[in-house]
């Protein structure tokens, strides 16, 4: 790892890890960092650390929707709250992994902002291989060989090291943002983070 | 209620109602809009809500010590963590309600200003009788007043009522800021509704 590279750690099942995917290419840009696309597991994250989902509690699930709808405002993207949610993304997260596998780690990133694309704005089910293989296909890549590569052994057991890993380094939800040892969390830390970069 | 008002549900004992403290009558001014200041129990939010504080996941502890310290930094604030917390603030809180009884509502603001000052940058307990007289008089205010009015079963009843008052609305933690029926949750929401107000 590159001290310099900006870490992302997503689901595209999290709708903060999709705004803040919006944003962090232009973010890396404006301080002049690269940014490092990692999917990850949420769930894993919060069954190991006993963090839950802002859901669980109804008054701030009520709250969230507003919240999400002036983010996505404030952000100029589109946002649809999905009529499947909470999705179960372990096939969607070890399909980013098996592109950048087989298509190297530059791969991931254009793969990520699709899937978010196809379930935050468009509400289609990206866990379904038919949605994943048609967004790869969109993004220039071979759906089938990522579906092929999803379900090796090596590929499951490298979406479990990156999340192991991001739970080691302090993450306890998504999107987790590291700059070397340093974690932002949230899409409403982006601001924290570059006036930091910038500093 | 003018619908012009800000109000800023708080309370002394939670350390992002501190950060946007020190921040709301600067934004307000920005705006042309006045700051109504709203002392409530964040303890009987979170047992009305079945919300929990952030500190109570290990992970999210450890984070929010970081967090805290890049938000003061940005803010250009003090922040010492305090030696008590969480703190039984139920005294403090009432001290503010009766402080808005006794000398009128303007004198909230810069007396709950003082008591954050006094605990998150000075590690004074502000739930105890001798500093919240302290903090009082060094406001201009007569602490030994203000104590009897605290004890007041009307004062008590009010600040169970700016509780109950908050939760009907959809508060689920601290700080929770109304413009008229909007929630927004947070010390980082703080941007979103600059935002909001200049449009």
């Amino acid at each position: 790892m590159s001290t310099k590279e900006i870490e992302l750690f997503f689901d595209v099942g999290s709708p903060y890890s999709y705004l803040a995917a919006t944003r962090i290419e232009a973010l890396g840009a404006r301080v002049g960092r690269p940014v490092r696309w990692r999917p990850f597991l949420l769930g894993g994250v919060f069954k190991a650390t006993g963090n839950t989902m802002p859901a669980a509690v109804a008054a701030k699930a009520r709250y969230m929707m507003a919240d999400l709808a002036r983010w996505a405002a404030s952000y100029d993207v589109p946002l649809r709250f999905p009529s499947r949610f909470p999705l179960n993304t372990l096939r969607t997260q070890r399909a980013l992994v098996a592109a950048g596998r087989s298509s190297g780690p530059e791969a991931i990133g254009p793969f990520a902002l699709a899937l978010f694309h196809a379930y935050w704005a468009d509400d289609r089910d990206v866990s379904s291989d038919e949605v994943i293989a048609d967004v790869a296909a969109a993004c220039g890549l071979d759906g089938a060989a990522i579906l092929a590569e999803a379900g090796d052994p090596a590929c499951k057991e490298e979406l479990k090291r990156i999340t192991d890993e991001a739970i080691e380094r302090g993450a306890f939800g998504a999107p987790s943002i590291f700059d070397g040892d340093d974690l932002y969390f949230g899409n409403d830390r982006l601001g924290l983070l570059e006036e930091r970069l910038r500093a």
